[in-house]
C-alpha cells in the first residue's frame, strides 16, 4: 500500500462508516495489534477519536502507559487477519509476524502502521479521564495516510459471531452538511 | 416494519456495523428527530452507547433536559429523509411530518420509536459528564426493537459530504469472539 498523506480534516470520512479497525499500541520492546469496532468520531479538526477497549487486553495496558496509538483501517481482504488478531492475545505472541501484517515506522508516534491497510491514523490519547469507569480512550489524530490507489475501499464491518458486512454501493445525495 | 423485542445482549450486533442513525427526542410539548453519525458501543449489557451531537442542535437541549432518546436505525430507503434530518433543525419545525416519518409510542421513553425505520433502541442517559467538554452523553439501551422481516438491512454509513456506504455483503469467518 502506497499511503500519502490526508488532510486531518478528511479522517472522519474514513472513521464515521463505522469500519473495523486494526489498532497498533507499542512500547520501547516491542508492538502489539488488536481488532477494534469500538470507536467513534468526537470532534473534526484536529480529529478526536473515541475509543472503548478491554482491560483485559495487553493493547490496554500498552496504551495506558504510551498514551499511543495507530488507527489502521483494513479492507475485505485482510478479513482473516482480522479476526485472529481478535482472537489472540499479544502478551505473549507477536501477532504482526504470526498473522502476516507488515509493522512499518510511523511518523510522530512509536507504535506502527500496518503496511496492508489502505489507511492508518497515527494518534495520541489527550484524555484518559473515562479510562477507569469506561475503559474509554479520547484520542487526537496527528496524522493521517490514504493509500489513494484504493477507490473504493472493501472496508469490513463487525456483526458479531463471527459476521461482517462489507461496504457496498456508494451513493451521493446533495447535502449542506460535511 | 412489524418490530418485535429484540434481546439486550443482541444490540452492539446493530450498532458495531457503523449505520447512521435517526435519534428522536421530546419534552412534553412535542418531538424532534436528527440524524447521527458519532455513536459507539461502550458496553454489552446492559448495552452502553456513547454518542456526540452538536450543542447547537436542538435535539442537544431536549436530551439534556429529558434524558431520554430512541435511537432509530434506517435503511437505504430512508436515505433521502436521512439527509434532510441532518440539514434541517427541529427547533422551529415538525421534521417527521414535513420529511414523512411516522412516530409511533415508545415503552419505557417519552421520544418516540420512527415506524419506517427497521430497528429501534430505547435509551436513557447515564452519564453527562461528558456533555460540557465533549458534548458526549453515554447512553443505556432499555429496550430494543428489530424487524425480523427485514433480512438484510441496506443500513447507510455516513462518508461526508452527500456520501453514503450501503451495507454490502455479509461474510461469516470463524471466530472464538462475541
Amino acid at each position: 500500500m502506497a499511503k500519502t498523506s490526508l488532510a486531518l480534516s478528511r479522517v472522519y470520512q474514513l472513521l464515521e462508516p463505522g469500519p473495523v479497525v486494526l489498532v497498533t499500541t507499542a512500547n520501547r520492546a516491542r508492538a502489539n495489534v488488536m481488532t477494534l469496532s469500538w470507536h467513534m468520531m468526537m470532534e473534526f479538526e484536529p480529529p478526536l477519536v473515541g475509543c472503548v477497549l478491554s482491560a483485559r487486553n495487553y493493547s490496554f495496558s500498552l496504551l495506558s502507559e504510551s498514551r499511543e496509538c495507530v488507527i489502521n483501517i483494513p479492507t475485505r481482504e485482510l478479513a482473516a487477519q482480522v479476526v485472529a488478531c481478535g482472537n489472540t492475545s499479544g502478551r505473549r505472541r507477536d501477532k504482526f509476524a504470526a498473522f502476516g501484517l507488515a509493522p512499518t515506522p510511523a511518523k510522530c508516534v512509536l507504535p506502527p502502521l500496518i503496511r496492508e491497510c489502505y489507511a492508518s491514523l497515527e494518534c495520541r490519547v489527550v484524555d484518559r479521564r473515562m479510562a477507569g469507569r469506561y475503559n474509554m480512550f479520547v484520542l487526537e489524530v496527528v496524522k493521517a495516510w490514504l493509500d489513494r490507489a484504493v477507490a473504493r475501499p472493501r472496508t469490513i464491518h463487525h456483526m458479531g459471531r463471527g459476521a461482517f458486512m462489507v461496504a457496498g454501493q456508494v451513493i451521493h445525495l446533495p447535502s449542506r452538511k460535511k
